[in-house]
């Protein structure tokens, strides 16, 4: 597919479905070139050749490093992810994929929809032992910087052993990604002491307990925006919600504040202000990154609306991503825990 | 123990737990006096009758309709709510409790502890069939002053039905406390679609397009501030989560606001605008009610901060409720629903 000559041992060559998100293919070609020319990689944009070499035209891009790879169908947002997936083996988020499990490409970047990036990275890259889906984690509020919310939303009814495998991959992604020696990580619950909560988090608490992560118990909704700990454990069912209603009534009280100031200030410093609000309230935008945790590669799926720079910057997390060696060392951690687990004396 | 004589058909009587909440004797005292000099009302005292009519004096308040009643124990805020009460059987905001029981007063007012609160509406007063703790409902933001949250956060490890019962109890608040005739109800999910959230919500779901009530469907995290439908249904731990994210990141964007503003702006303009934003996103503060839904009598709990205004506000909800026979109407429209699932072909 990709052909030998090509290839470049100092390049992290990632593979970028050029068909997904509200604004492709010109946001992703455009995002690619931009990622590209900042240099330590190799795009192979995938999706249709013809398309993709028009738009590579458009912006007199021949001399980075981007290679077309084809592939002629692409899943729209709003098709059931798994039975396009089916219908369309050649959809251009399933082709990325493969170029990721084939080993001609170190990790791949998808816009979306992310239901089909999800499904084609469960199934033709797979998940670590006992993930059921992969796991999205990263900072909610430009705020709290330093204070992750995992799961976002894909897993939902979770069992205790899951909130255990978030607080690990969790803690991983704190080290990596916040810089963070040695994350603090906490359950997300009713009340701060022991007991309080549902009953996934009673018994989260004694696993987490007996991790060997620097567990400090619960904390409470309000102690999220104070970055109580840098690692939030939630089920997804409460990451996705909490997510979608912090990114939701941050733009409503930017729309307020938009309203209330306007003509007392010059509308220049309102507009400042109102993106400086927006953006610090869009989890989206707050972590730009979309790192799936639990899967075999180093996968990014980015927010549907992603224009060039955004998508430029999930290119290079997923550069990073190959550079440190995270995908393996979430793995050892998962295998550590997991080991434990499977010993009599564990629940 | 109270006299006959001080009793008034046109009057509604409400006892006042004077020692619950932080600024307890001397806030709710207050509170109490504004409430009954507003009129319709009259007041039942319980707390030492000593410390309270010498906090009425202080107000020369000695021609409102205000009536001691002793209780000389009282039930701090961190102690175990059960294990207090069955220590402290004459704790004050037992004494009210069973003042309403003995058909004394009409209505209960406590700022708190809410566990002891809730403990003693559970012993004393009771719920009603299948409700196994009181419900907390109401609007959270200022922002959507016309959609409420239910269940605030005392109900965790729900079954489909209790999240029905809150459907039920919510619209019926709705009706009574929004003026909304027909009220949307919607259950809180991570997709818009049916089938989407856990298998809570997708059990919920089934109950509630069979339950007469005006039902839309599933809303998102991202739909509360938009105000999408008038009651939105939740698990009590997403609830209680919500609630208090909510009240934080308000405050922290407040915050925020006031040290992007200072120099740009009056202070005074900064000011008002910070305790807008807020009052707009405390829960607590945009309702200002607390009443228990689910529960055999009017109970109205307020926020431990409460000060003399709130009391006075949670005194006139709970007057409300009894003028407009509240809680009849609650429990006519459960009992019309738990008629219906009884019936074999219900779930």
């Amino acid at each position: 597919m990709v052909t030998e000559s090509s290839r470049d041992g100092h390049l992290v060559r990632i593979a970028v479905d050029a068909m997904g998100g509200d604004y492709a293919p010109e946001e992703i070609v455009k995002g690619a070139i931009l990622a590209a020319q900042k240099g330590g990689i190799e795009i192979l944009l995938v999706g249709p050749k013809a398309v993709i070499e028009a738009e590579l035209k458009k912006h007199l891009a021949t001399e980075v490093p981007i290679l077309c790879v084809e592939a002629n169908e692409v899943i729209k947002e709003g098709e059931h992810p798994a039975l396009a997936l089916r219908r369309k083996p050649d959809a251009s988020v399933a082709v990325a994929a493969k170029l990721v499990s084939s080993g001609e490409a170190s990790a791949m970047v998808s816009i979306g929809s992310t239901g089909a990036v999800m499904v084609s990275t469960l199934q033709i890259l797979g998940t670590f032992e006992g993930i059921e889906r992969p796991v999205v984690a990263g900072p909610i509020l430009g705020f709290a910087p330093d204070t992750i919310l995992v799961d976002w939303g894909a897993n939902v009814d979770c069992k205790p052993l899951q909130l255990l495998d978030f607080a690990v991959l969790g803690s991983v992604f704190a080290q990596k990604f916040l810089n963070v020696a040695n994350p603090t990580v906490a359950l997300l619950s009713t009340g701060s002491e022991e007991g309080k909560g549902d009953n996934l988090v009673r018994e989260a608490y004694l696993l987490l307990q007996d991790s060997g992560l620097n567990f400090i118990g619960n904390v409470e909704g309000n102690d999220i925006p104070l970055g109580r700990a840098n690692v939030i454990v939630c089920d997804g069912f409460v990451g996705n919600v909490l997510v979608k209603f912090c990114e939701s009534l941050g733009a409503t009280i930017a729309h307020w504040l938009k309203d209330s100031l306007g003509g007392h200030l010059p509308a220049a410093k309102i507009e400042t202000l109102v993106a400086r609000l927006v953006s610090s309230t869009n989890p989206a935008q707050v972590y730009g990154g979309g790192l799936l945790l639990g899967v075999n590669k180093a996968v990014v799926v980015g927010h549907g609306r992603s224009r060039a720079t955004e998508v430029a910057k999930a290119i290079h997390i997923a550069k990073f991503a190959v550079e440190t060696g995270f995908v393996e060392m979430l793995k050892s951690e998962h295998d550590r825990v997991w080991a434990k687990k499977k010993q009599p004396q564990s629940i």
